[in-house]
């Protein structure tokens, strides 16, 4: 899930505006989706001749087109062409892992974001999604099918949602806001994740505890990378003189505003967090190496002095006097007890024992 | 008391403005109050219908009406629409988790914090408190019964208090107030817990000392993220084109914002400080252990030679002459003695004993 | 010394304005010290009726009045009765523990700075100074007797002090720089804690070191926290709209603006240098261990074998026939020189020796 | 790969404008390459004669000259005076290792940057390179042969590029982006690098990993200071008042923008994760070494208690009634097993085997 | 070369203005050393009588007047009052350990900086240059004799510089230059340094290694004490609106505030470097002592257990039958071999061997 800026790499020396997918190949074929509605009707249809689509540009209802897969470039060059988009947009539709941004052309606004799809297994997807706001329409690009406007598509249908009686500017806004609600999910697993490993590291810490604290700051790091730019290109979006922006729809980009504020601060406490964990980590494993020693230390240092007397009497010199002794076998133990509970004794004084 | 960006996370996919509330149901029933005063009168009371709430609206007097627990969803929303509130607003009001924040709607101000409340047993329970200022009326939201504004609400009964002759702007003032210097009654007890832990570690460190170091850091990343975004709060406030806030509402708002600031000030002093602790933790585990190995490597090196020796004169080969002399044996031990004191007179030098 | 942020939290809960002292009680009773001057007079005298203080309001002489003990609250009140003050300005009065801060109210400026007074014995003490610049008069308040202005006061009597000719805001700007022209001192004294700090980690660091190291860290916070403030504080002065400082004063503030500039980039200069020593004194402990370790590893790594061989040859067994051979005895002791020999040359290789 | 700022050393005490190299000889002599082309004519030659360039000055076709070689600083000097470029500026050509900036002159804009050119063998070359745009025409200097500019020629060349229709300032851009996309090439192989490491410090860290991690983060802190300030340089570019640069040109540095900040976010990025792998190493590190304690002390307790029971029989006392018995050997051989069982549980207690 | 801030000290309760040396005093005395040109004239010379020196304050020719030793603090007062310099002016020449800085006098600037002067040994010696530009001339002030500015004396009376034609503001920016100039030199002698310890590090670090280390941090810090407020100098000097300084000299001042930008960079790129450096080396003290760890317990675990067996058939029991069996001792010693045995292919299996 950590690699949405390399991609670049692969069109360096490529003239500016060349339409090369840059990403990995999904699975099925491009989908395009059409939803035209208005206070009273609601169309939503899948379309195979690109030049089906270009019959809604010019309509007064609302349209929004969606494509699934941008790896299919020729279909983005055809709707880009269809729609007017400038030849740098189509570039930055189709290379994917771009940063965060909104930009303006003359006749529409161009949004770029990073979509977190939650997948089957507990798996994060990383796609970008490319938005392009016009007078009376929409077109979402993104990587793949499945996404997390299910939600937006279903009040659409119903009719009960307020971007039935809406321009194309508050449908912008559910977009957007359907993305960073979904950063909230995300960072909630984090969360757990997070508690998860600080029980881990107080009860048993081992090198794999670590490993996965070190996979979360990086996965942390991702959200914020993905989540950092959102906070400009709403300020922007609100800022943009663009008329396609009516001003009734502000306090909404205010609200996706203080989300964006939301997730940074949620990924920055997280992220000090885990620094403390690290911390708590390594604490950790010197503490249990202290006991370790401690022990070895103990076992050691009791038996070692009494080991060498026992060594002492085992020698075999013809003139030691101690061996003929009637008592000098008792008195020997008594020494190696008195040595060994003398030992003891400075443990339990310097608090070993 | 770490945990307050996540509910976001259960009402992703739900359209904007959904009043649901997404905190932890609390034990009690919602219960509204509504306080009505002004030089001359004064007015508690409990409200249970709702109707009754709206008669306060457009009386010359100023009203504070306060509801604890907003999981019943229907009562904000009733008294959202008798007060002309916006729906985001009332979302707001009901995500509990919210970054504090200022807003200007039109004929209302809103402003959100995070309370402090301090409970029995040395526990602080964090609290969403929402606050709508209008013309003539403050509208308060928290979650729960019980809360920091007790001694506001007996010097208003008295009397005695200027804002008995003041608008709601001045009440508005005093309840930021109330919040912001509970801030310091918890900072204080942070400060208390950091002085204990501050000797424990140079007394007797253990684990369980770093764990209570990674507790009160994260409780104070919590008391930075709650006092943090007052600063913007109140400087919104000031700034605020509004005729809601008088203009002689002004020092005692800056008085609030320094308030804040010192907050911040503090906790980021108290982190510098305990990131200290970290390192004073580690340093002092790691001196406990060179001194425990110090002394297995001093009876070691002192025995291990000499132990030697008389596993030597233990062997039972025929020929050998040492064991039939006269002094073999008091030789040996002068030797044993030699080798001891040389260890001991080394150690000496190198200031291990 | 490091603790001045606390004090608020005993009023959490009281109403604004409530002129309550929080710090500690000073062991003497107030004093008011009155010095009235202008290019041809001077008079310094101890006032106890506080009706007294008024008659030098309107006088058209510079009168500096100074109280010694904001405890005594009611001295506080009634000056700031006499004086016209903010009832909130006459709580940052006694609210000991402030930040540094400058405000502007309608007919005089407000001051609050933290004074570092040293005291016997190598102590220094961290107390409030709140100046109130009026148009002809200065009244500065002190927790207790003893300050760092002795040497403005001799000056002022001599009459040599440019002082003499010019107005109150000079006088302000003088007590501002003994205020800040202190913090140098009490930096000066930490530099050499410093050197002796960083000399004792190289030569014999032990866990003392360490906590001193941790005590000095605090206390560059606690300088920082009283200096970082200063600088928005003369900064305001200078930007100030009011009357009350004329513009002959602007290069003097500037002044005092660079020192407190100087005093912040030594505290931050002083704390890097302070994190480095952490770092040296882990790897000297780490070091001193490490040789420890190389002894033992060494001695018990040569004896081991040896021992294990004089071991071999203590056995009992009946049939062991090295013991009966006329050159056994020899050429074990052989063996064993060998073995250690071996051991000694790796250890030589490897670079232990 | 990491030295770019110390060649101004050499110069100290040189008076300014001194047009003196400070970089290493490149091998090879000096090369100036014409390149002239219009959207019907396209001319590319080696010139020798430095009269020829002046030719290209005046003509209304955009005309690129490239110098490979400024060490050869009586070129630079011939050029920068038929070409009227002021003494600073070609001071800043030959005194290699420049920032990266952009500086309007009155005539012509002057830029800067750090171009990074991969060559054989893995190894990255930096490398500066100096643009001066002037109204028909480009100078480019570089240190020695071989660029990043090859895609470029290609496509201009061969007639398609958007570049033979437009102005000089397209060119620059080009020239701009072609380097900045060079920096996404460095950066995947170094997300490689970071990959490898990675699994090497989970699987097998040993010092050289860590001096690897160590010289991976010195090329990062290269790569940020030239990408660093080539954002100023773009944004400097948008902003400044020269005709020289169209209008039309701004979604093309718009977009070089872009990048720069995207490969900023990346080395940052990179910079947290490879400081993360710092701590896994040291953690791992750190492990390892208590899985070796813990193995000898497991051995060491075990065996240290029954030896010594061993010694204590292998003595010679005469009088030793156990040594008699007829189950001594057998009761002694269960005591030791015994005890090294007692050991074994304790140990198995304590989680150690 | 460390210390440069805490001088100030011994000043605290003098009046501003007092004209105090804080420094070191220097061996020799003060010297006056006038130069006085033209396009057409050049006049070097020492003066003894400073009534000369005012003969030179209405030229029309621009004139430097340079003192060395501002520890005669007799001589900077009197040049200061026949210069007109304002007394916190002449406070701030003598208070050496100035922080650099700008400031407009109504005649005249004010520039301090810190020169970085090499001398013999290898030795870098800090020392405060203060430079006053008035309408025709420039008052520079040092410490001691020797320092940066030979090349460009020499260069003033060769005749061959642009600084005779030019006005006194060139000339302080030659003297800037040559100061900012230094710093390249000094940067360069540390980056040898960080080199050299960069292989001991990896080589063969000890404890010295991290003294020098340290040592440098405090170097680089000295450093960038030293540059970072020259970026704000210049610009302040660029920003200013008096007329002392013509609209030409600011490519020159780019020039000058570019280098300051590069010194800072370096600076703070050595201190990323230095910091990971620290990283190295615990991690290979740590390495160091895990292969001495090794080695013990490799030795200890192979040879304690065969120790053991070799004391349990040193023992005497009458009742021993193994003793007595023919194959007795060999059967002991394959038992041995087999034990040794079995923990060498352990170790092996761990990878430890």
């Amino acid at each position: 899930m950590r690699r949405f800026f390399q991609h670049k790499a692969h069109k360096a020396g490529m003239p500016p505006g060349s339409v090369v997918y840059v990403g990995e190949e999904p699975p099925e074929a491009a989908r395009i989706t059409v939803i035209d509605y208005g206070p009273e009707h609601y169309e939503e249809r899948e379309v195979d001749d690109l030049s089906e689509v270009e019959d809604y540009r010019d309509t007064g209802s609302v349209t929004w087109i969606n494509v699934d897969g941008v790896h299919e470039e020729e279909i983005v060059e055809e709707i880009g062409a269809r729609y007017g988009l400038h030849p740098l947009l189509m570039e930055d539709v189709v290379s994917t892992g771009q940063r965060p941004k909104m930009e303006e052309y003359e006749e529409h606004l161009f949004m770029v974001l990073q979509m977190l799809v939650p997948e089957d297994g507990g798996v994060v997807r990383g796609e970008q999604v490319s938005l392009v706001l016009g007078p009376h329409w929409i077109v979402s690009f993104q990587e793949r099918r499945g996404d997390v406007f299910d939600g937006l598509r279903h009040r659409l249908r119903s009719g009960k949602s307020r971007a039935r009686t809406s321009g194309p500017d508050y449908l912008a806004y559910r977009l957007l806001d359907a993305i960073v609600d979904q950063y909230f999910v995300v960072l909630e697993r984090m969360g757990d994740s997070l508690e998860d490993l600080e029980e881990q590291v107080i009860e048993e810490p081992d090198q794999e505890t670590l490993e996965a604290v070190h996979e979360l700051k990086g996965e942390l790091l991702f959200v914020r990378r993905a989540a950092w730019p959102v906070r400009e290109l709403v300020n922007a979006l609100q800022r943009a003189e663009s008329e396609l922006v009516a001003e009734g729809t502000d306090p909404y980009l205010r609200d996706v505003y203080d989300h964006a504020v939301q997730v940074i601060d949620t990924t920055e406490t997280y992220r000090d967090l885990v620094s403390g964990l690290v911390d708590l980590y390594m604490s950790g494993v010197s503490n249990r190496m202290n006991e370790v020693m401690k022990v070895l230390t103990i076992i050691a240092t009791i038996f070692i002095p009494v080991t060498f007397v026992a060594g002492l009497y085992g020698m075999n010199f013809q003139w030691m006097p101690e061996l003929q002794w009637r008592w000098g076998y008792p008195a020997v133990l008594v020494l190696m007890a008195v040595m060994a509970g003398a030992m003891i004794v400075y443990f339990r004084r310097r608090d070993w024992l």
